[in-house]
């Protein structure tokens, strides 16, 4: 667990006191590969951090999967709105690794808000998570998808090796036929 | 200024001397209709709560201006990453009607965090903000321009009579007459 304390740490600064509160409030579990996690119309109980792994957000609209975005440990995570205001989530969030998460409820969380630290982290990390989900956004609103294609192999190459294609597809908005296509464009001009 | 207050108290509570304190750091201004307040490469020096009027967030790409959002009194905003990092920020604000606006600097914005009420009143913005951004989000990975046209003039018809047709037609990732193409069908089916 101290993956999680090194990680508030990039917000804030911590007490060794403050990190025994907090780690006391997290308990662990294993997600296997393709668990999962959170179902549509279910209320998100947990914020959690997720240790190792990777994960996927998604909806389910006319019968197909559109992947939202995914998250890459070492991160924290939940559904937001569900979570906050205990109802029923509009998203799904399944393990596409098998991964290592910490939870902790919706009251231990707010309890935890008392302490100036971990007031100071969520508010950073929520600031971080605007920025991500405006980034995406602002790529949706203004690039092709082979352009966003070709940023996330300079951005992050590994993470592309570990997502299956389909996944991909629906989170660039077209076919896996057209990612196979994109791929094998980017492929060939690589080699010239 | 008593909009500022009733909005904060919408997320807290506030006591008439913390209300004093944060007042005190806000000063009032007057955007004229088309006035650019941020420039794409200027750092953002302020956070800002717009008592009336409305603004467009929007980029410069290959020379075309495209609408990322709209921001309807009263609400706060910023350049959230330009202002808390104090960087370059990479995106304009232009008041797109006559609007008054309260400004505050980075450091009295911080300051004021010593409050509990202020820094909850923040976190729970953020978190809206979040979600708003993600709503818009989800809304382009899933609809038609035409599908999230009839969505607004569901939820919020009477912004759409303020909002100019190119503005709004690059807000939905299509051309000016394409949205013009769908506004008169929509107008003909409301008729028969």
């Amino acid at each position: 667990m101290k993956e999680f304390r090194k990680f508030i740490e990039n917000y804030t600064t911590l007490s060794n006191k403050e990190w025994e509160e907090i780690s006391a409030c997290f308990q662990q579990r294993t997600l296997q590969k393709d668990e999962i996690l959170l179902q549509e119309g279910d209320v998100c109980r947990h914020l959690y951090f997720i240790e190792s792994g990777l994960l996927r957000y998604f909806i389910i609209k006319d019968g197909n999967e559109i992947t939202k975005f995914f998250t890459e440990a070492p991160y924290c995570f939940t559904s937001q709105v569900s979570f906050t205001s205990e109802t029923p989530a509009a998203e799904n969030i399944q393990a596409i690794e098998k991964s290592v998460i910490y939870q902790t409820t919706l009251k231990q969380a707010n309890d935890l808000l008392e302490f100036k630290s971990w007031n100071t982290f969520i508010r950073k990390l929520i600031q971080e998570v605007q920025y991500y989900t405006e980034e995406i956004l602002q790529e949706l609103q203004t690039e092709t998808a082979e352009k966003r294609y070709r940023k996330m192999i300079e951005k992050n190459p590994s993470l592309l090796q570990r997502i299956p294609l389909q996944y991909l597809a629906s989170f660039f908005g077209i076919a896996p036929q057209s990612l196979s296509r994109i791929r094998k464009k980017i492929a060939e001009q690589d080699r010239t």
